[in-house]
């Protein structure tokens, strides 16, 4: 089959292995995909990762030994676990120590024609909602994680730093639930585009200091830095940037800033799919607008390049 | 008035000018004192404080406008705000942008026969409490801290990274709430003595990791770096150490442990003296039990030597 697959560098494969079947695993068609920073800092390197990228999809099972799934439009939890250990069990899958991560470690992931994943990670796709708008139940998922790992107040006062794609569904997912959230750029185009579309945002070099809540998005840890900057005493910051090229930056003297200024740093990652399909089913996030561009599977070397391009926001891969 | 004074080094002086009344504030005389880690960085130059040393006593008031103080037995809490500020009017007067702190930041602290501090920040100390048990009032409110920060569940694991000064008595404090915790820490006579008293302790290196709870009292950044590999995924770090000495530490890579596993970490100092008085007056503390040596005044040098010998624990300054 064809799949756009990394090893060592990123290749576009039209003889790529089919997907076998698995017990306890059904077999998903590939309608569409997102890519995603994650699957920009993989292709750098990060994890190590070898094997098909990409984890944010909307697809349809066309095998399974589970028939309420069979022939159904599904997105996936891209978190396997092993069933078996305490974290499993607490229903926290996506902490397991054993676990596999669609395209991300140790499992294909869904930039080919085909994937695999555990029956029980698939959530049926309500048949109103778009292709273009099931696709980001993951990144979705992953922003409504903010508010469910924190109790933020209903008149903080918020900004999320970045203006790529996971800032500014952060901010859209805060907009959603009655939160007033800035978002903090470097990239006049992108926050345009935000702006035109309801999103608050502007340079983050012009944000002031003494905010209760800071998100940060920007993919790098000198956004960590900055957000210590951004807070009040005994505000919270929001970590969701997972990077490779961060080794550089020495944040020793910014953990006595943590502890004189009372700060809580919370880490957050993945998010249950169920809330995040009710959020895009609700309407009240125009995630389309979002999109930048769109390719065919067969382009998918282009479509990385754009999505690397800093003025754009979301590319989608739409397979036939 | 004789005084520990920090002037690019540490000085005895006998001749240090004496403290002037000042509107709103009281004049306290020393009973006791005690010479805490940060002390001890402040005197290897964190902060770049000029001045007395020192924000851990007890002392009696002996020139006040408040009728209700003066002549009484006093601790006091170390922050001075502006009183005007959000965080003041807020009741965080401890992290008011304008703060003096004693012996720390802008205010002259109590290695001395005098100090002053505004009326508003002393509190009668109990007629039948002690001298040597009123002078850890300060750090047990460090400690508090750590229960009034975060909600930890009553069966978590909790380990407490240090065995000095600050992780004894927070793992006592811990105790009196009936919270099970482990002191991890490097000396053998230290966890002996703690082991004596009642505290659970042992090396870090023998620490597992999968835990609830990391507390980190090391005063080093190395031990931030070592509670992310001992916590569990979304558990919580406590982070109490403030320290000059961190400028080397890398740890741009552990940003991304706290994303992937969704740890919280909490940035904790100083607390609330009313319920640390309270915790002390009931007696679950045996605070005494920690004292390594008490010296005079006039012996402070001495004293702040025996105060940096790793298997001393508390080092209390007794003023005639």
């Amino acid at each position: 089959m064809r799949a756009l697959v990394l090893d060592g560098q990123l290749k576009s494969q039209s003889d790529y292995p089919d997907v076998e079947p698995r017990p306890g695993e059904s077999i998903v068609k590939v309608l569409m995909a997102g890519i995603c920073g994650t699957d920009l800092e993989l292709a750098r390197g990060y994890m190590t990762y070898r094997g098909v990228l990409g984890h944010e999809f909307v697809g349809e099972v066309v095998e399974s030994a589970d028939a309420r799934l069979t022939g159904r439009r599904v997105v996936g939890e891209i978190n396997a676990g092993c069933g078996h250990c305490d974290l499993c069990l607490a229903a926290m899958e996506r902490h397991c120590p054993h676990r596999t991560v669609l395209g991300i470690l140790g499992r294909d992931g869904c930039f080919a024609e085909y994937l695999r994943l555990p029956d029980r990670n698939l959530l049926a796709v309500p048949g109103t909602m778009a292709d273009e708008v099931a696709v980001f139940t993951e990144p979705v998922a992953a922003a409504c994680e903010i508010l469910e790992q924190t109790r933020i107040a209903r008149n903080a006062t918020i900004a999320v730093l970045g203006d790529g794609r996971l800032g500014a569904i952060a901010a859209m997912v805060l907009k959603a639930n009655d939160y007033a959230a800035v978002v903090g750029g470097h990239h006049h185009e992108k926050l345009a585009r935000l702006n035109e579309i309801g999103i608050a945002g502007g340079f983050e070099a012009d944000l002031r200091p003494g905010l209760d809540v800071v998100i940060d998005c920007t993919g790098a840890s000198a956004g960590f830095a900055r957000a210590i900057e951004l807070v009040r005493p005994r505000g919270t910051i929001v970590l969701k940037s997972t990077a490779a090229a961060a080794a550089s930056l020495n944040l020793a003297p910014r953990l006595n800033d943590i502890v004189v200024n009372e700060i809580s740093v919370v880490g957050s990652r993945c998010g249950r799919f169920a809330p995040a399909l009710d959020t895009l089913a609700s309407g009240k996030l125009d995630v389309t607008a979002l999109i930048s561009a769109v390719y065919p599977l067969e382009d998918g070397i282009a479509a990385f390049a754009a999505a690397a391009d800093p003025s754009n926001l979301k590319v989608l891969l739409k397979l036939s």
